[in-house]
């Protein structure tokens, strides 16, 4: 049995027993049809096509002067009827689950997405990998799409997928990970049946299918070099690209994880990045493709001893000299942060750098520095932050598009932890508009997930859910300076787990302070990389916010934030707080015994057992680590070990 | 190519160009006949066989009085014609291969070894175990036994390594990895035909095959139950067990671990460990067989919080209670050290608490902790300290028998480093006869090595490896504290890698001191398990020999150890001098180029960089993590970052 997430039968008992008409034609309209159909079968409603005949409670029906855009709809009307009008099938399709979201009460207006494209990338491997398994960095069980080695045609759990998608804003997708490996190179060519069948699913729901591919993929398929200047290279990228949009007519692009921790890249043949870009760009273009360019560019063979080295200026520096060089139909794909996912980073200096560059924000729905949906983790409200600017520069002012690593598997949740599914959701809504509401999404996405519960469940999932990443952020690594996870697998505490290693990934802490010191006046200069004000908000370790005061400074134990407290008691009282606040959390959920469905409510109250257990053994070991180190005792006398 | 190891063809010249009688009859003496035979036609010497003819200048015969044992022999005879009679063809094996060593000039006497089993325990998995791989711990390829699942049958290979077995006295092997996994627990049943085809290769050569069993074998096989008092379960032991015998009837026993690390054990039935060794003892006991039982059993799944729990003890705790419990054919086999194989540890505590209990010593010729076969790293020293009972009591004085891991695999040089040959070869010949001196075992195997090398291959050999276990140790862990490698893999530093697992590995360093405190006046009392004069020296700081001191206790860096330095300037003093000298021992071979065969010679030198490397990362890390805790600069100045 699979889990319904925010598409339960019973979320469309409103929209299923109206009279509908619905006028347009195109295979968006057949889904939007399909769709009410099968609800007005259950609820008692009825959908009529095409103009004239009876009068109706809700109209859809497409055109308008194109101000709507490929995607926007206007909803109107008044009580004895709502009204629907999109310029675009696409428009129908979102302004349907629009409808649905809103139950009974629908808003009137004008609706459009602020960007044009938002994506899901999946992790997904063809094969097994012996380190990464069928998903890497999967916490839902294995692939939707692949099994072992094969594909595994499992249609309608694709198509139910799509469905979520939709209904949440997706409109795009990549198949498969960025660490393309020989079998998955093969997408591209021999396997392409494989893609094409998924994208026949993904087309029925307005979302267009993307592959990773390897940048090494013409040698992978026989030929001496995959030199982006080289007259045979290109030849063989347009060929096949012809080849697949032969296939696939509405193929998306290609993503590329270039000379990045070890996939190939253009360096290996002196070229650049925006020549590697540019070749691709050129084979996709008049077929309506974009590429897009991760740029998670950095040395990860740094020697730690180093300290003028800098991971977080890595994107920073590899790519601005290239701003205005990349084609039109290459997307620039940028993680939000300059590390690596962390819980809490400032926003990457990248973003706000490349104005004449299409900037592509990556998001990380699946939660590995998060909890690794073992934890609740409510993300929206650390991705509002980032959008909206409330540490930094605005991601949602330089952003063209978002783009998320996919959290979904084949468990029988889909995310594995049964509310990390609201990170999923909510990352498609605020990729629509980045700025809802976090707290309002939650009731957007517990009213279609759990229709009819009663308040104290809702109330129970905002006290439980609203403030989780900050409860994490608390156990976890303090202040921004992120990581101090056991190295390899990323889950639980390991303070010096990469202290050492060629990462880049430090924390400097000693026996009298911690921090890394990325100031301009004495550090790595990295505070410098940020628009007015944030480089001299971020320079000063009386004006950088609290929450980043170790990602930009080192400082003494003693140094008193701006919270008040020092920064060793700040580690004691966040670590303390939040190992408890993950304990209210497992108490809250008890309560709900009955108000959820009983497999889905076990399922999570296992989970938090096991967050408790690792709150805990995060709290002792950064509390014990930091008093061993500082000999500074807890001022209030709790137990550290 | 495979290398001839300490058998080249050229090591025989002296014994094949002699006329050479040998009388008695049996499996080995025809398989010393085929070596003499083998070596004579290359030499121009002759075999006869029988008595009477032309006098001889090597006579070989059986007889005797029957105090020379089962596998001693007598040398004796003038400079015209030596003398070798044994007892047993056994004796005639271990007396030729004495010779051969001892080339022209052979000692005269009674030589017999110290115990009367020596053996090697193979961790070899018949399938590839997706995360040990072919071979646990293995760092010299796959297994000489099986490829991926299947047997690799390749006899002549197998002929060879036991040839060399048998020359430096090991008369025992167990093929496979004490983690039974699920193949791997058929090897007893369907696939014993997979374990006669190597035992009559072993045999041969004067070994016994063993094989590690899965205590839950019976339930693996289909039973409900492996409770050791089950008369089913006994029953089902008896039969396979006549099985085995049926089908090998000289196999030599089974060797269990169970209840340790996840094995499974008697435990699960609330049985003791005699209780479970006892039964198998039975089965075995009739067919003259023996149960190799494991010591190694600890919590892995200890809090590091609780400073009360201590895994030094657990072996000793276990296992001492059940002294004069097992049967006379169950060998309780120890771990040399109360941790794991660590490059410096004080004698186990149990090997002389249980006087009534066969006690086999395990020792570890495969370099898990000290270098993995890419440091050189002589272990005889190591090994020839316990038994001698340098710094603790003797091990040689209550050992009945020794085993060893092994080190070997598919590789071309069998051991992966060359020179880690040697460590292969100094086990047996320990074991044999325990008194002997590291460096004149080094002779000679350096002697069988490489004959006829110059006199400056056998300095540098003596330079790079006499002191090469001290210099490792110098560049890990100090002080007799332990880990500090990385988890999982057990290869280059991570100071706090198990600090805060559930391992029970640590050492508690704080910005103060560092170090167990295992004393009983303060500590875990571990030191107080120890027989007189030890256990007094151990509890007290001064009087503990510093090469343990931070292993039994935790002592403030400014402690002045009885060398007069530090243990802060100890660990900084070390770790440079360490790091040195493994880069004095690079210099020194690359002055061998021409005096030992390129591959091998070019093999030395690749992996040499590689230590080198590898030191200097140990000698930084280390310095590093005590300088940032302690806070106290070196009193030379040196760089530390």
């Amino acid at each position: 049995m699979i889990d319904a997430a925010w598409l339960p039968a019973r979320a469309w008992r409103a929209i299923g027993s109206r009279r509908i008409r619905v006028t347009g034609h195109g295979l968006l309209v057949d889904t939007v049809v399909d769709e009410l159909r099968q609800a007005c079968a259950r609820f008692g409603g009825e959908v009529v096509r095409g103009t004239g005949g009876d009068p109706c409670d809700l109209e859809m029906s497409l055109g308008g002067d194109g101000s709507l855009g490929g995607e926007g709809y206007e909803l109107s009307g008044d009580e004895t009827c709502t009204v629907l009008r999109a310029g675009q099938p696409h428009g129908l399709l979102y302004g349907l689950f629009h409808l649905l979201r809103s139950d009974d009460s629908p808003a009137t207006g004008v609706f459009r997405p602020a960007v044009p494209r938002r994506m899901l990338d999946h992790w997904d491997n063809v094969d097994v990998h012996p380190v990464m398994g069928q998903v890497e960095r999967g916490y839902a069980g294995g692939s939707l799409f692949w099994r072992a080695g094969e594909p595994r045609r499992d249609l309608a759990r694709v198509t139910a997928y799509a469905r979520l998608l939709a209904a949440c804003g997706i409109n795009a997708v990549a198949l498969n990970n960025v660490n393309v490996h020989a079998t998955e190179a093969r997408l591209l060519t021999d396997r392409l049946g494989e893609v094409a069948e998924l994208a026949g699913v993904f087309r029925h729901y307005g979302i267009r299918t993307h592959l990773a591919v390897s940048f090494a993929a013409p040698v992978l398929h026989g030929m001496s070099t995959a030199d982006p200047l080289d007259r045979r290279v290109r030849a063989w990228w347009e060929s096949t690209t012809v080849d697949v949009y032969a296939t696939i007519p509405d193929f998306g692009g290609y993503l590329v994880k270039a000379d990045s921790e070890g996939q190939p890249g253009p360096f290996t043949y002196g070229r650049s990045h925006a020549d590697g870009a540019n070749m691709l760009a050129d084979a996709l273009a008049r077929h309506g493709g974009v590429v897009h360019w991760r740029a998670f560019v950095y040395n990860h063979r740094q020697d730690w001893r180093d300290r003028g080295v800098d991971r977080a200026r890595a994107a920073h520096d590899h790519f601005t000299p290239h701003d205005g060089t990349f084609r039109d139909n290459v997307v620039l794909q940028v993680k939000h942060g300059p590390l690596d996912f962390q819980a809490r980073e400032p926003v990457s200096p990248l973003i706000a750098a490349m104005p004449d560059t299409r900037i592509g924000v990556e998001f990380q729905v699946t939660q590995e520095y998060t909890g690794q949906q073992r934890h609740v983790c409510y993300l929206a409200p650390m991705w509002s932050e980032l959008l909206r600017g409330a540490h930094g520069p605005a991601v949602a002012d330089s952003a063209a598009e978002f783009v998320a690593v996919a959290n979904v598997g084949d468990d029988p949740f889909w995310t594995g932890h049964p509310l990390a599914q609201a990170n999923l959701y909510a990352f498609g809504r605020l990729a629509w508009e980045p700025g809802l509401d976090p707290a309002a999404l939650l009731d957007e996405w517990a009213g279609l997930t759990f229709p009819g519960a009663p308040r104290r469940l809702h109330d129970a999932l905002h006290a439980i859910m609203d403030d989780s990443w900050r409860t994490y952020e608390r156990y976890t690594a303090p202040l921004g300076v992120g990581f101090m996870v056991r190295p390899g697998h990323h889950y639980g505490p390991d303070v010096d787990g990469y202290e050492y290693t060629p990462w880049g990934t430090y924390h400097h802490a000693d026996r009298d302070g911690v921090g890394v010191d990325r100031t301009v006046a004495t550090g790595t200069g990295c505070a410098g990389l940020y628009p007015k004000p944030w480089a001299k908000i971020y320079e000063s370790p009386d004006e950088c916010p609290d929450e980043l005061a170790l990602f930009f400074h080192h400082l003494p134990y003693q140094h008193v934030l701006s919270s008040g407290v020092t920064v060793i008691q700040h580690i004691y009282d966040t670590h303390f707080a939040g190992a408890r606040e993950a304990a209210e959390m497992r108490e809250r959920w008890a309560g709900l015994a009955g108000t959820v469905p009983p497999a889905k409510y076990e399922r999570v109250r296992e989970l938090l057992d096991e967050q408790v257990r690792s709150a805990e053994e995060w709290r002792d070991q950064v509390n014990t680590y930091f008093f061993r180190k500082s000999g500074v005792p807890d001022a209030r006398g709790r137990r550290i070990y």
